[in-house]
């Protein structure tokens, strides 16, 4: 007998990969969750349907959601992670040894707690010193925390579910507050082909609020359509402006110096979608 | 009743469409070919039980192969692509007006004739009076003209079936003869998640011909893991080194004079199988 997790990305198109184990599947207090092993791609986190992670490809995602933000701010001491509950962006603020502190803020202490049981790759840096882990609402963390950040990085599912509120204007104005005076924020937003209105509103919404709004792409085989936006809002630091020959070369599978600027330049079809 | 089209991409690993019509299945002389109506993607070319182009992401790739290495010659007037029965190049090929004739070779005509009569916004300029159709073997074509072409473009299938002679160093010398003293050659190269060897070997392969090789990627939602490679060899002039801003602004959906080089930035695991 063969299993397959077929996800439907859309109504009429999906992915299907053929599994070996399940070792979760469960109703949290949040969200449907499951942990299953994949042949292709290893261990991977469901959430609600849809991949979060997987042991092969999560790279990308975690590498393009931390390095761009990191090395366009000077000196990011204070970092927030908002949902990431996985560890893997974490993993990657770690990287950084200006970072101080690094507060990881999930609604859903299931992700936690059984990604360090079946994801230790991912989440082995959630135990770091430097790194504080609370379960609790990201939306009221950032509505508690003003002036606080050099960094924050919403690392949430799509907006259903509990990601709902993280996708609003009254989020990204409260992130704002939550930032420092020359803080930066990045967010993922989902994809251009079967997403292309979150991309418009939240590039909209952004921009109403932050000087200095970017988005960037990266390659993700397992989210829909293989393509993933991430958009960032900063008060003052442009990720265009950074002297890419001042970027360290560390150890990294899909971000580096190089690509830092070029992963902003974006198929026309993509870039249409933020002016 | 609900038909799906579900394409194993690897052994483990797949894509699932939902179809509405199936127009054509026929064993032709060379492959397999499927011509299906998806609900997502619009009308589906499948040859060897690999999607081939769909008419909603159809732009990606075939913009790719054309536009880099015709902004990257200077004066290309003589064009030759290998494959592409569809016609998907031919009509990148045609916005160059510099371009005085284009030779289309694709061995299977039935490739040609189906993509006319089901495909029309992707084969539609295969009636231009600047386009040469051959129903031909591209492997004996490129060796029975020596010094001909200032542009040549290898749209094939993966190096199974009719396409596995288009995956060697000996097609790559016959290249190399075929174009004229500064010459450009561009062939697709599969994705960098699956087919990591295949990279390699033909960077190196091509390597040992061409003294200017240069690897770009494309995001193609229905092709293996959404990340396509392209690999371009040049006799003297460096996609690289040309001045973006006098690239015209053309009607494109994914190629803009920005991305030009751009694409040339490699996720750093994509560059590592460039080395």
């Amino acid at each position: 007998m063969e299993l397959w997790y077929t996800e439907k990305q859309t109504d009429n198109f999906g992915i299907t990969a053929k599994i070996s184990k399940t070792y979760v599947t469960e109703k949290t207090d949040f969200q449907d969750l499951a942990m299953i092993e994949t042949e292709e791609w290893g261990t991977m986190l469901v959430l609600d349907g849809m991949v979060m992670t997987t042991v092969k490809d999560e790279f990308v995602y975690h590498e393009m959601v931390a390095h761009p933000a990191l090395y366009t701010h000077p000196n990011p001491k204070h970092v927030l992670v908002v949902g990431g509950g996985d560890g893997g962006v974490i993993r990657e603020v770690m990287k950084h040894p200006e970072v101080e502190k690094a507060v990881l803020v999930d609604i859903d202490g299931k992700v936690i707690e059984y990604s360090k049981q079946y994801l230790p790759t991912i989440a082995g840096e959630l135990d770091n010193p430097r790194v504080e882990v609370l379960v609790n609402d990201g939306y009221m963390h950032i509505h508690d925390h003003k002036n606080t950040y050099d960094v924050i990085m919403v690392d949430s599912t799509e907006p259903v579910g509990p990601a709902v509120n993280l996708f609003t204007q009254g989020f990204y104005k409260g992130i704002y507050d939550a930032l420092k005076e020359d803080g930066i924020f990045v967010a993922q937003t989902d994809n251009p082909w079967f997403k292309a209105d979150l991309i418009q509103n939240v590039n909209r919404d952004v921009k109403q609020i932050f000087p200095i709004v970017r988005v960037y792409c990266a390659n993700i085989p397992t989210y829909p359509s293989g393509l993933w936006t991430f958009t960032m809002g900063s008060k003052k630091h442009d990720p265009l402006a950074v002297d890419e020959t001042k970027i360290p070369e560390i150890d990294t599978k899909y971000y580096s110096p190089r690509l830092h600027k070029a992963a902003f330049v974006l198929p026309k079809f993509v870039e249409d979608l933020t002016k």
